[in-house]
């Protein structure tokens, strides 16, 4: 496993090629939640929109610093991942393919060759991963999207900068897909909040990392599950991901139906878009609080706000943002 | 008319009582408008989620300071000025009570109520603005949304605040709904930046403005327009505001068509909540653009993020978004 310390290497070593981005909260929400304290790290403002850049950006900027600048890069991905891989590659001067299963949001297609990629569409998650490693074979520089130790380490600079800013805090809340997110993240609270507890978050449909862990062995989809959630339709989470899985403190699930109502309300109250990925984590953010007994003071790290036009249709189809709920009980 | 250089003096009584909320800027859409630089003051993270707490914050510490702070307020509105104004009186600890036209969002309703005043609905706006001026007769301060001095001057720190971080610009656009933060803007470019062009712009169904402007004589609706920009359903604008919309460089209208399409480009690009109405400047900004021949720098002031649910159903139900346009030409 990763030393917690890299976490900060990590940090001082993208942190002129990254935003820092802000720390919201609402205090309406607050309110309702029963005066505990939440906090959004919105990594949505992230340079292309989520914090894919700096698991990518971390990466490539490691291989320079020991003298090994790929001559090309290539990376698999739905989405995310693949805008970071690009920009990463178009800031740096390096020459980019990313292969995307076709089920990809067209929004992200486009942003992705916006930035100076050559984008290869393909039927499934498996055969663009298969086409990766072909490329791989050919020499260009494989950047896959969870499972490297510099992603990990570059993922979890968002929780090591909102730690810095917030101080101590009791519980951090993130996604998992693939799980470079809260491996990052629980490094980064080992180094700086080793009290606080962690807790992941995944759709009830594609709920793989909480079927492992209860388990204890990898479970792996046989194809992409189907939820609003786009950015958590991983097959399963890495080998090094599961270690860092094994430490947290526990996997909360929400419906689609919840995750919905969670990105109406996250959209009114912090004034943002947010990605139905991230804002599922108040889903487990309500079911633990319920639990607590003690003011809480929360940090909820808000992956992203890619959201293609078909899936705002589905957020706000049944128009449900009338009246503020109760959601204190 | 008001001085420029009162606007400062605005800016120095409300600061500890306002957020100095960010400019955003997107590089991909400055390269899509042909290499523009476009920033925009994001209102819509102000506190209660909009400029309006600018001109009712201005106006009750104005009143405070001259030794005449209110035993009560009463405001009419359909939206943001009623929260702007209730948040006042929570604030600055005054009972406040908001009549509203029954057509208000619900969200508007809640949260107007959320901050603790007493909320009347009405049948039309006229009852409202009658029912408020019985009020103000009983010795209550009525706050109106736009014509009063100390409002204008309030609405004009947006613009104010914006120039002091960009420096010179060419151009600024506003909504118009009543006509308050246009005024206000005018006041603060005079003070900042002279040299820079005003515009205004409002919804095709609801141009009074423009038509006052091209008659010379203010231009009455007999009962609210009906538009998705929401902010902008004022019956027409007032004898002091339509003094300085005669000083700005133009009026530019937008259908509802092009407003939720450029609310559904914002909302993409700079991962907020932006309403209608403040959306809608960009079809402002994009004719504009066409007529000019040298590189522009443009702010535009987003003024709030409160939209109703059924409007989010509105904006999404036709999912367009999935590639982005080319809008230079």
């Amino acid at each position: 496993m990763l030393e917690p310390k890299q976490i900060k290497e990590a940090s001082i070593r993208i942190k002129n090629f990254v935003k820092n981005t802000p720390i919201f909260h609402s205090s309406l929400l607050d309110e309702f939640l029963g005066g505990h304290e939440i906090h959004f790290k919105m990594d949505n403002f992230q340079k292309m929109g989520a914090f894919k850049i700096r698991g990518a950006m971390h990466t490539v900027l490691r291989l320079i610093e020991n003298g090994k600048k790929p001559t090309s890069i290539v990376a698999y991905s739905s989405g995310n991942h693949a805008q970071g891989c690009s920009y990463t590659g178009k800031v740096l001067g390096i020459p980019t393919t990313i292969i995307m299963p076709s089920f990809t949001s067209p929004i992200k297609v486009q942003a992705t060759r916006g930035y100076g990629a050559n984008v290869i569409l393909t039927e499934t998650r498996m055969e663009a991963e298969s086409l990766s490693e072909e490329y791989a074979a050919k020499g260009a520089t494989l950047i896959t999207p969870y499972s490297l130790d510099d992603v990990i380490l570059g993922q979890g600079t968002a929780c090591y900068e909102s730690l810095e800013a917030l101080g101590e805090v009791s519980a951090i809340f993130t996604s998992i897909g693939g799980g470079g997110l809260i491996s990052g993240t629980y490094l980064a609270k080992e180094l700086l909040c080793p009290s606080a507890k962690v807790f992941g978050v995944e759709p009830a449909a594609a709920d793989d990392a909480k079927r492992s862990l209860e388990s204890g062995v990898i479970f792996k989809w046989e194809s992409s599950p189907e939820t609003i959630s786009d950015g958590a339709r991983t097959l399963c989470v890495s080998p090094n991901t599961f270690e860092y899985i094994k430490k947290i403190d526990g996997i909360y699930t929400s419906t689609d139906e919840a995750t919905i109502y969670w990105t109406q309300w996250l959209t009114h109250l912090l004034k943002a878009t947010v990605e139905p990925t991230s804002a599922m984590c108040m889903q487990g953010v309500v079911e633990y609080l319920r639990s607590c007994t003690t003011k809480q003071k929360i940090l909820v790290v808000i992956s992203g706000g890619n959201v293609a036009a078909s899936t705002h249709s589905k957020i706000w189809a049944n128009n449900q943002l009338d009246v503020i709920p109760s959601i204190a009980t």
